[in-house]
């Protein structure tokens, strides 16, 4: 169906509007190009979207980092762009409707039982309907999912270790099963994972979790004889309805709660993230040795750009960074869609280079390239912006501005227990004092051989987000001049008890230099050149020993002091 | 009653708790001492407190800064002190009666509906009783106040104007009236004040607003014929109750919901308050006015000091300061208790002298000191840690530490909206960096001539504070070092907005100097030793036309740069 369409069925049977999230069933960001409801309606390929289709007009909701973006990739007749945050539509909906009357149908396989819980409180005279037709029908990927164990020797932990330490909480909880619908959480419990995402190795599964200790998973198409079909989940669901389920509802479908009955269903929140974010020793050593890895192939990749940049396209580094990172042994697939950008292209915070939109390198500018791998033994993601001839003063300035609050959050301690929002303005405290700011967050978790973003996050939503050691978290503070250039600096570190105190501080996981051609060191104070200094001696001497000489010689002058 | 009498009462009829807040009806922090039932009860006489009477123990949940304070004042025998936040009961209850079935009394005055609500939707298996018996009675004090008008002169929008910007709030919300039970709030509406509480001129009333602009005020014991006596409230209740009643639950007794009944009750949160905690240019003129009249007073203490604090107590401190005040042609009350604490009693962070702590000032140490004062133009809240002679390296260079973070806030700019945690981090930063803290907020609204603490709240916990332009709000970072000193530095600001940009800056206020002897400047980078020096001269130009000669030579002295 096509939007058209869609508006008429809503007029001809009296509906308001019609509410699609960018989601699949497991309620997750990443999605198949082939699932994406919202781009095969609107044309919008951005990772932060929900729609509300009217009868007369559609309404598109995304983030700051997708504000040209979406412009440029749908119809102004047809689709209105509102960018502000996630939590938007319902707070939109309540100034659009003003009596609160209005009618809104929505897929329960697409929305939570959170969010239906919210909208029925915040509208209690509104009327929900479920399309249970299909207007707008769920669509799946065709091809069938390898499926795969992480060997221990990387994951740390067996997944029966896993899961008896989840079971007490079940128990606790008086359950006698929790239904896990978060795929990024049951691939870690299980240490399962697959190839069924180009980007990131999660098993698409639901994960029902018994008393006993036994756990059976659901999932479509994959080569898993142990697997059942998302078809037997309901059968499966009503062995347990003699007793208590629990779920967590701000991650469940609503139409878990049609299909169980919200009777014997108990909502016990999230009871895998607090363990899943938490790295074990090994997992922790996994990212320390990825990231070498990494850094060989950005080093042979930043080496590279220096000496072949002219004429080059964004689609054309691209495929060099890819490659680079490919040769490497462990190498499983990227973490995300490589984005690589140039001049103006780089201030579309999350711009992936299409045919349509590939450039040729600009020369004295600057390239934005974020890119990051999954390795047997751990995930990466890296940003580095790159002079390419003699970029313009301002730049220099702004990317040293950028690193300054990039240094000012990377080298503070903090206690146990500092949300995400306290070290946000950490961060960004040193682009506000130069009128400067950026539309996306500061930080977020990243998943082991999982999703690429995963909570704790940092950012100015960041309340809920407490910090503890041994979580790996990025930090990506950015600049964004629209029509002119785009920075942002980052990289990904772990939390690391200091010693003798209550105290975190943020270690450093990557290894690759930063452009000192973009550092203007007249804006550093002592701390910070000194912060650059120690940073780059420490990859030249991590990183030196795994290069050949002409490498070699390329990251000595790199990593010379400032 | 005595705690052991109500434990009595608890065992005889199988009730498992009583949960008594530190409130009275308006459910906001300024009370009378006779209306302290937790000061009668158990001796604690800090301002933020909690109880949980069992039937075996009684249980004191107060905050951080009153972890010495609270062990001083109460018999360990028969209360356990829990130092936490203030909605740490709740959690508490949930792991005592681990199984969810329990019976709890309360006094439906001194608990907000809000809370109520919160208790049933953790608490489904416990049963609430409510204690309309009056086993703990509310106390009242006996003294008639008297009630006056704040001139135009000095609030700058008269109440009439102030009510009409209320009612369309009211009407599109449906309701036809609004309870507000804020005493702060309903000062401000009304412009009206009274002597009740000997250091918060605020009217001790409710106010019925109808949505014809009516206002009817309901108080006891006032000179001001025009407030009914709160027997009255009920049978104007009753005659709204045809309609529908606004009202805020968070701020809400939930007596209110067992008189009017929860149908026609409406919870359309507070609407006062985002207009309230929004000074109006006459307001804002009059703050800055006013702490020059302050500065005056303050620079007179700090010059006697100098010269007189030899032998001279605590009490002594707290004479001299409230006498230099008090002389002011416009000075109405104290804006708080007096705070003089010399030594390790500085370590307690709230502490107030009395006959039974009073200490001689410790020579070589120094003296913290916390006052202020309400004016007929605006309100003051001010703390200077003071040298005694020569106090040792570790108290200069803590100082000195709480003076980078109190000009780390003081000098930031920052995006309209940033939240009081944001802020509070940015000043915090500066003392986990030398493994210090403190345990109470960073900063605090002022109200004018009402509470001196009211909303925005800067502080890890400040997640809703959002900051917008004129706003006036306390910095006051601290350090306590136990069984040996204290230090907090405070000044007001009022937020401004930045020329150009959406951004806001804070302007001061408080104009009295910073003690140089406690700066170690070799702690300081050059852009904090240029924020001292630029504050000190703004403080000797605007207050040296004030001084007479020996308290000119005193500042020009205090004032000279670092």
């Amino acid at each position: 169906m096509t939007l058209p369409e869609i508006r008429a069925y809503l007029q001809k049977h009296k509906i308001d509007a019609y509410f699609l999230p960018r989601n699949n069933m497991f309620l997750e960001e990443d999605i198949l190009p082939e699932e994406n409801l919202i781009l095969a309606l609107t044309g919008f390929s951005g990772s932060a979207a929900s729609l509300v289709i009217c009868q007369d007009k559609t309404y598109l909701f995304t983030d700051g980092r997708y504000e040209l973006q979406s412009k440029m990739e749908t119809d102004p007749k047809e689709v209105e762009i509102i960018c502000s945050s996630a939590d938007f539509p319902f707070v939109w909906l309540q100034n659009h409707f003003e009596n609160g009357k209005f009618s809104l149908m929505y897929n329960p396989w697409l929305v939570s039982a959170g969010t239906i819980a919210k909208f029925c409180a915040m509208f209690s005279q509104a009327k929900l309907i479920n399309d249970d037709k299909g207007l707008i029908k769920l669509a799946a990927s065709a091809k069938k999912a390898h499926v795969f164990k992480l060997s221990e020797e990387y994951a740390g932990i067996s997944a029966e270790e896993k899961i008896s330490e989840i079971i007490p909480m079940i128990k606790q909880n008086g359950c006698d099963a929790y239904l896990l619908t978060s795929a990024n959480e049951a691939s870690w419990l299980t240490n399962l994972r697959s190839d069924a995402l180009p980007d990131s190795p999660i098993l698409r599964a639901y994960a029902l979790i018994k008393k006993d200790g036994s756990v059976i998973l659901f999932a479509d198409n994959t080569d898993d004889a142990n697997i059942l079909p998302l078809s037997k989940l309901e059968k499966n669901l009503k062995e347990v309805k003699k007793g208590k389920l629990g779920v967590d509802k701000k991650n469940l479908p609503q139409m878990i709660c049609e299909i169980f009955g919200e009777k014997n269903l108990v909502d016990i929140g999230d009871i895998i993230r607090n363990k899943q974010i938490i790295k074990n020793e090994v997992e922790l050593q996994g990212y320390i040795e990825a990231h070498k890895q990494d850094a060989v192939a950005m080093i042979k990749f930043l080496y590279w750009l220096d000496n072949n940049y002219k004429g080059k396209t964004e689609l054309d580094i691209v495929a060099k960074v890819d490659a680079c990172r490919a040769q490497d042994d462990k190498f499983l697939c990227k973490s995300f869609d490589t984005i690589a950008a140039t001049g103006s292209n780089g201030a579309i915070v999350h711009y992936h280079p299409s045919e349509s939109t590939n450039k040729v390198l600009e020369r004295n500018s600057v390239l934005l390239l974020d890119s990051g791998g999954h390795y047997q033994n751990g995930t990466t993601d890296i940003t580095r912006t790159i002079a390419l001839g003699l970029p313009k003063s301002q730049i220099i300035d702004a990317n040293t501005i950028v690193l300054k609050a990039h240094i000012a959050l990377a080298s503070t301690v903090f206690p146990k227990g500092t949300t995400g929002v306290a070290l946000d303005a950490i961060c960004r405290k040193e682009l506000w004092q130069e009128n400067m700011d950026f539309k996306h967050g500061t930080g977020h978790g990243v998943g082991f051989i999982l999703n690429v973003h995963e909570a704790p996050r940092i950012s100015t939503q960041a309340k809920n987000s407490h910090f503890a050691a041994n979580m790996v978290t990025s930090i990506e503070p950015g600049y964004y001049k629209e029509n002119d250039f785009g920075i942002r600096i980052e990289n990904l570190y772990y939390t690391k008890e200091c010693k003798n105190s209550n105290l975190l501080k943020f270690e450093v996981l990557t290894l690759v230099p930063l452009d000192k051609r973009l550092i203007n060191k007249y804006l550093l104070d002592e701390g910070e050149i000194n912060w650059v200094n120690v940073y780059h001696q420490k990859v030249w001497e991590t990183m030196s020993p795994y290069l050949d000489n002409k490498h070699k010689e390329w990251l000595e002058d790199a990593c010379a002091p400032l």
